[in-house]
């Protein structure tokens, strides 16, 4: 088992420099977007041209009847507001994620610290018993750090991707006067902030902490890796926030601004006089910007750690090979210089310049960057891995090729290309699926929900032989190790797809306020081509983050069982069974709950629009203004009040089972809930999105077939809105929040598996 | 242990007796529905009373302006129409299962006779390696034979079923004349002829087969069980064609008939002008009786299989105790006599005379029949079971006491009452989820399957505790035996579980019948009131059934383990987890078949039932007949032609994951689809009843609360419309016919298992 080609002091170099070169990178494209500036041109206002390109294009739009100097000083209006629901909500969510923390931080230490009873002794390691281990006090008490330092690194990244999302939609509005081409880069260079920020930051972070734990561990790298588990336990518990609190707020505002405005009062969408419209564009960032963030990052930090916690009981970790055992981190280090290069791409080697090309655009990063990235995994697997080493599969140690390990990676990085085409495939309407559902609406909303849903069923089954032969050649190639870095392979171009998907909402809102602002018709359609484009991208992101979200989750589960010192799960005995079953059934529980809190939060927010528009005179007539704060502010109250039954039950069904029925029954409950919950998830996702471009395709009437179906206001039209009602909670709440149930159960079960080990089971030791 | 207190001659006396009784009480009880008669009497034709008071109460409906003699008639005829549809449906199918018996049949004989060559000599016995067992050709043709005989009964059943049922409609719709009692009565009864008829054949015929079977193989009672294990293949082929085809069938009419009646030519349900009616009625003969019966009747012969097939290998087996052999069919033979005591609870003990009385009466034979059924199996564990004995758990022999396995059979009893309680609470406009359902409707369509699908999710969770619970109690008292005889008590009321089902469909035809037949709206009423009760049986019979799949294919999942010689699952192998979560997502595959079947075969019939609109004149006038018989003709061939795809995909699976990847994947591949498809299961079936019932609480207005939100033809009326036309393919195509995927894949994988055992993996090997 000869070293790595690549030193340690290569290795210590490669990583923080990759994660610097991220963060600069995300800096420089904010200065770009920056350029944009959202006060009126001195030569605009007096509505003379000074002879410049970009200002003759926009003097077309003030030749369409538009002024000029008003739109741009109400875009900037309305993005401040946009900007401060978005921050007030922020703001309240983190009191309520402070309190969180203090008391889950207090949970970890007391737990963990009681598994030998407090002692501050060293003890013998729970795999090499011939050595000493540092005491559990410890890895209790650098769980906890970890497990903070986790959960700021999210909320940071987080609010500076939100920052910069709504910071950027106006900026995308205004560009979008000048031709699709320059707002689309805008849109792209915005989404690439948040995608670069995220995956610098969270790989820079997870090294600095390593290095620092080194300091008090030294060579004792099984109980330094298992307080990094802390770390992804941190990042999940905050997409527990931002995915399901963001999804819930998002799908309020949306289905409360909806059913008063386009169902009671006859608005259209975006309309300035309904009070929810800029809680519904917050929404738009809170739940797919925030959200989807908060997700991919904890998967990126949980996959991370599940890798390092199985490698610090393999050879790497035995041998103390510090350049191997970062093999997870190098991975996402040259993923950073993948994606900088794919960025690129999009934004600077070629132009956009009529509308079609942006579907296209946004398809070739994934192609570019998963091309781009299997040579990356090639070059990190050959100079960053021994050629052959030990891995540890339950209880032995297995001999694994760094050949093997490259496929490993590899398989996962494929598997969420093609999970992401076939996500495309079922939910753009360029295609038959979408375009049948569009057409069952004829005979109405019935057959158009009955063909939706049976669309949301047919289409989990490619990505779950995807994921499926993913699991197969990593696990039997690696063992759980393998499986950890085919999560990790898939979440390597998390920059780009983060950017892709970022894209979406930020597009979504500049037509909100091309809208709001009264811009032409001309400008509309460009911000709506871009909104469609990012409609598919966005399902796209969310297969992508299904698909990462059942490999990590059962990397973790594979980590939870090693540490646990469980050798089989094995299906035939009681205890593993009913967790199985019981396991499967959570991901309805849980959905149901979701459904039910999104029902509760638009209730209220019909309410309030409601009484808005029966009590402030003038505001049908657009004579007056709504109170958009007051709404903000319900969106916000809701959807974190209404999180917490989710919440509850994510939270405290590991504790509870593995307290009262011990560690074999967990990892039925794990099992069981991840190989449903992922099916649950895609589908629920797929059909939602079907729905809403189904749609989209009745009111664009693009094509012969379309036209029949349509124009806005026909029968099918109508059916297709309900269809498109309907999705709106599965696709953006119940849906994606599923990721977090079955990740954030997984690794909060790695988390405690010392304590459930060592108390767990109480009921049945009765 | 000491041998069980019954000898072997009681318990040869004792099962066929019962059976016998049953079949005798079931006839007895189609005796009395003949006594109706559906030929106008002389009396009523002159127009005058001959003064009994059973004229005088129809001389009412003559003063209504009804002419007494042309409603009987007309009756009559419809009731031949309906029942002319039925027959020529099951022929048609019996021609396709013709087929498919033989070929799966020879299937059979190939594949088990190729596991040891097709050797005719005597082999080493699998289990007790020191003793002589018959050679594997023989089980193959005792297999085969077993299969055949599953089969035939099964026909035969649900033949004479459906007989009674389309003999019984428009009888049931005259009795309605003289009173609600009456009626009540006469469609119970026959319900209960099903129900009697089905439970004694197929123990009989059991009975019947293990002793002929026993001739030949004497004390090789390990080769002797194997082969009986055919018998509930046999049974649980014919549930496909029945539950899947039936399926299809009724809601390709159903859904048909509505579309161009209700939406498009505006006229109301079961109208005579419908071309498609008849159709519909026969449909719900079809799914729902055939359909019902034929899954309950594979439950019951695959859980008898399942527990025989474990027993022959423990102490009852090696020790030849025949009486403890036997256990699982005294325990069905004591529930003939239990539930035949529960009819007369119904039938004559007691008499309705309200409306409001039918609800409680249906829930007492269930509360009466679990009571007394609980005295009955403490009855038959204590003289039929030693004190104790040993059951084979994967490998070793446990120590089971007589006590435990009462408490086993007594858990799934009870589980099954609650599961029926809880489905009734969910789907009953009773209570408030349907009434918040209903609510939803206010603001529209969306709102509503919003609220439905929630509900649904929701509803799985209590029944899924009460299976783990049944799971955990019997599978800790008795290893797979346990679960094998848990599910044989939630079967053990089978015939009054099946009489309540019946009664369902055909209070509903005889509505229909009243309807066509133009008869009063006092009738009407009744006969809507004995619907509206069968509609909320129908849910629970569905919900009992699915519980009991659950069972019995877990039953059976562990017979296969057995017999294939595997002693573990373990989760944490990669062979086992890829099929956990491939076998996850087929209940997926298979509701998206099912369900763009029915949209398949019900476009079919709109495009019929368009055409005899468009050139039949006079048919929207009243003055023409439609043609009912091709209407018939396209729902019958349009439900076996779609039936294929799904129905392969049942088939085909476990032959091919065998075959391929071994029993280990088949194993994992068969819990995944259990744990999955329970799930999807309740919560299709009950979210589509709960959309069924809030439409109907619209409709019937009973409270003040639903008042406010008809009469028929409102917007909230309207949008519960939609929600119920999308329930009916969940609730009664794709929910139901999981049942039949989860229990034949794993019956299937059993029967297989020696073949798989030796000969599969092939993937693998190479």
């Amino acid at each position: 088992m000869a070293p790595a080609i690549l030193t340690t002091l290569a290795t210590e170099i490669i990583i923080p420099v990759c994660a610097v070169v991220g963060i600069l990178f995300s800096l420089l494209q904010w200065a770009l977007v920056s350029k944009v500036k959202v006060t009126p041109s001195e030569n605009i206002s007096r509505g003379k041209s000074n002879g410049y390109e970009d200002e003759l294009l926009i003097q077309e739009d003030q030749e369409d009847g538009v002024d000029g100097y008003n739109v741009v000083i109400k875009c900037a209006d309305i993005q401040n507001a946009i900007s401060e629901g978005a921050t007030s909500f922020l703001y309240t969510e983190y009191q309520y994620v402070g309190v969180f923390m203090v008391v889950f931080a207090i949970l970890i230490f007391v737990f963990l610290g009681s598994v030998e009873g407090f002692s501050t002794k060293s003890q013998k390691c729970t795999y090499d018993v011939t050595r000493m281990c540092k005491p559990a006090l410890a890895t209790a008490a650098f769980s906890t750090i970890a497990f903070v330092l986790g959960a700021i690194t999210s909320i940071v990244s987080g609010f500076l991707g939100m920052k910069i999302a709504t910071y950027a939609n106006a900026r995308t509005t205004l560009e979008a006067r000048k031709g699709v081409g320059k707002a689309f880069v805008t849109a792209f260079r915005s989404g690439a902030v948040m995608g670069f920020l995220l995956a610098a930051n969270g790989l820079l972070v997870l090294y600095i902490a390593i290095n620092l734990f080194k300091l008090y561990y030294g060579d004792d790298w099984e109980g330094l890796f298992e307080a990094i588990t802390g770390y992804g336990l941190g990042g999940s518990s905050m997409a527990l926030f931002g995915r399901v609190g963001g999804g819930i707020y998002t799908k309020a505002a949306d289905v409360g601004a909806d059913l008063v405005g386009k169902v009671e009062r006859n608005i259209p969408e975006d309309d300035p006089r309904n009070p929810a419209v800029i809680a519904d564009n917050v929404g738009d960032n809170v739940g797919d910007i925030a959200g989807m963030g908060s997700d991919l990052f904890g998967s990126y930090a949980e996959s991370s750690c599940a890798a390092l916690v199985v490698a610090s009981i393999s050879s790497f970790g035995i041998e103390h090979d510090f350049t191997a055992m970062c093999y997870p981190l190098l991975v996402s280090s040259v993923g950073i210089l993948v994606c900088l290069i794919t960025t690129l791409f999009a934004t600077d080697f070629f132009e956009i310049k009529a509308v079609d090309e942006i579907q296209k655009a946004l398809k070739n990063q994934l192609i570019i960057s998963t091309i781009l990235m299997t040579a990356g995994i090639a070059v990190v697997s050959f100079i960053g891995l021994p050629t052959s080493f030990t891995i540890y599969n339950f209880g032995s140690q297995k001999i694994v090729y760094n050949w093997q390990l490259f496929l490993c990676v590899c398989v996962g990085l494929w598997a969420g290309l093609i999970i992401g085409f076939v996500t495309e495939y079922y939910t753009s309407n360029a295609y038959s699926p979408v375009q049948d559902v569009a057409d069952s609406c004829r005979t109405g909303a019935a057959t158009n929900v009955i063909f939706g849903l049976a669309l949301g069923y047919k289409s989990v089954i490619i990505p779950i032989f995807a994921i499926a032969i993913s699991i197969f050649v990593s696990f039997s190639f690696a063992a759980m190790y393998g499986i950890a870095v085919a999560a990790l392979g898939m979440l390597s171009t998390i920059a780009t797809g983060l950017a892709i998907d970022a894209y979406g909402p930020i597009s979504d809102n500049a037509g909100g306020i091309a809208e709001m602002a009264g811009m032409s018709h001309r400008i509309r359609e460009r911000t709506d081509a871009l909104d469609a484009a990012g409609n598919t991208t966005a399902a796209i992101g969310k297969g992508f983050a299904i698909g990462s979200a059942a490999l990590v989750s059962l990397a973790l589960f594979g980590a939870f069982v090693s540490r646990a010192g469980i050798q089989t799960v094995d299906v035939l005995t009681p205890k593993v069974f009913i967790g199985l079953i019981v396991g499967a059934m959570l991901p309805y529980w849980f959905s149901a709950m979701t459904m039910k809190s999104v029902g509760s939060a638009a209730l209220k927010m019909v309410e309030e629009v409601r009484r808005q528009f029966n009590t402030i005179p003038g505001l049908m007539e657009g004579l007056a203004k709504p109170d958009y704060t007051t709404c903000v502010k319900i969106s916000t109250d809701a959807s974190i009040k209404e999180m917490i039954p989710p919440g509850a039950l994510v939270m405290l069904t590991p504790l509870i089972v593995g307290t009262l029925f011990g560690v074999e029954t967990l990892s039925g409950v794990l099992a069981g809930a991840l190989v449903s919950g992922v099916q649950v998830a895609i589908s629920a996702s797929n059909t939602g999105g079907a729905w809403d471009n189904a749609k989209k395709y009745i009111e664009a009437g693009a094509s012969e077939h379309a036209r029949t179906l349509g124009p806005k206001g026909s029968e099918p039209h109508k059916a297709a809105v309900i269809g498109d009602t309907i999705g709106d909670p599965l696709k953006d709440t119940s849906g994606p929040s599923l990721n977090i149930l079955i990740k954030l159960m997984a690794v909060e079960s790695l988390v405690f598996a010392p304590f459930f080990a060592t108390h767990g089971g109480l009921l049945f030791k009765l």
